[in-house]
């Protein structure tokens, strides 16, 4: 089970796994930029940028692609074992989960549309908080698949407490403001449902940070809290 | 890339493959009789059967850590190469898809609860039927993928247009509810909120029958219709 005949055989293994990683990197910032782009838009009713981001899922699709390629050539070639060969199977599992996130962002512009034709029923406070939670979830989940970081990954699964609080506050306080006026009904479900959209984002990151502690520890957080295997 | 070194090296290749599909099967099974088992309940106001939902889910949850070990097993053994690659690295993918399904029978349950403290706001008849066939487009990518059917496939894909303009359907009857009758506000968001969660499942048969497609032809739908790779 040792990985020395691999990098006998192919010196450029350890390379291409670098090179694996920065593309996810690379991956991870373009979703994580339209998540940014399309809350901005958001806050500021720019109907042209909230069209822009559902029109520019192009760069990130064609990322996906390319990392999924990339991840099955080292699997074909390389024949890893152990940690490399779960790390490049969770690639291929992070770039569909990156791929979901930028989706994720043409929806939030999509209910952003449509919640512009009305006037806005408050200030939006919580919904960019959860913005910003979201994508640093992502960004930390990132990090620690990158460095191994098992402590960055336990944080992200922290952090979605938090998103989750803000979620449940940002849906009663949209109730109430449904019951009190119902001129606000519509504009509000868009709100509830962009804010359901983040919540997501967030689970794409704790699904992340999820394998990678089950990747470094070899042990399943995903079902058994710390349980070993 | 032939595969005969392997099947020459350990015979039991093509059995542990398809026993790893049967597994499959059997997670896409108790997922989907989980989604069943919360619509059922809901159409009944049934919060007993709500309840057991929400605690249920160690059945699937164990089955996920199985199939993954499984995978892992198959990918370190026997370096499978081309389809048989490409079909183990998508089991990882499914077991996850079918896990986050069974998650949204536990989402829908939860609404399910809050749903029933109301008096109902109308018949239920979309929304059981879009559980109908989100669940169908599961077992069919399913079968998909274990057939490597293309044709079935892209079945699936069709059949989400029919869930997404039920969604669409149901959002705006219950918005027409919403607003001629403010009581009806609370019960109709989690009517709602259902129908969202139906529509992510058939968001992940939608996955599962674009990896197959991906898979068996070696080309991409996901990103770009029938162009070749």
């Amino acid at each position: 089970m040792s990985r020395e005949p691999v990098e006998r055989v192919v010196p450029h293994f350890r390379e291409e796994l670098e090179q694996l990683k920065q593309r996810l990197l690379v991956m991870g910032g373009l979703a994580e930029e339209r998540v940014r782009t399309a809350m901005r838009a958001l806050v500021d009713a720019d109907a042209d940028a909230l069209e822009a981001v559902v029109g520019g899922d192009e760069p990130v699709n064609q990322l996906h692609i390319e990392i999924d390629n990339r991840c099955y050539r080292l699997l074909a070639l390389h024949q890893p074992m152990a940690t490399d060969l779960r790390a490049i199977v969770m690639a291929v599992k992070i770039s569909t989960d990156l791929e979901r996130v930028a989706d994720l962002a043409v929806n939030i512009a999509e209910a952003g549309r449509r919640y512009i034709q009305h006037p806005p029923v408050k200030e939006l406070i919580d919904i960019p908080r959860m913005a910003e939670i979201s994508q640093s979830m992502l960004r930390d989940a990132l990090d620690a698949y990158v460095q191994r970081d098992i402590q960055l990954a336990q944080a992200v699964l922290n952090e979605d407490d938090t998103l989750d609080a803000l979620k449940t506050q940002v849906f009663r306080e949209l109730l109430t403001y449904m019951l009190a006026k119902p001129a606000t009904i519509e504009p509000s479900l868009n709100l509830i449902l962009i804010s359901r959209h983040l919540e997501r984002i967030g689970d794409h990151a704790t699904n992340i940070a999820e394998d990678v502690i089950y990747m470094v520890a070899a042990r399943d957080v995903r079902h058994h809290g710390a349980e070993p295997r």
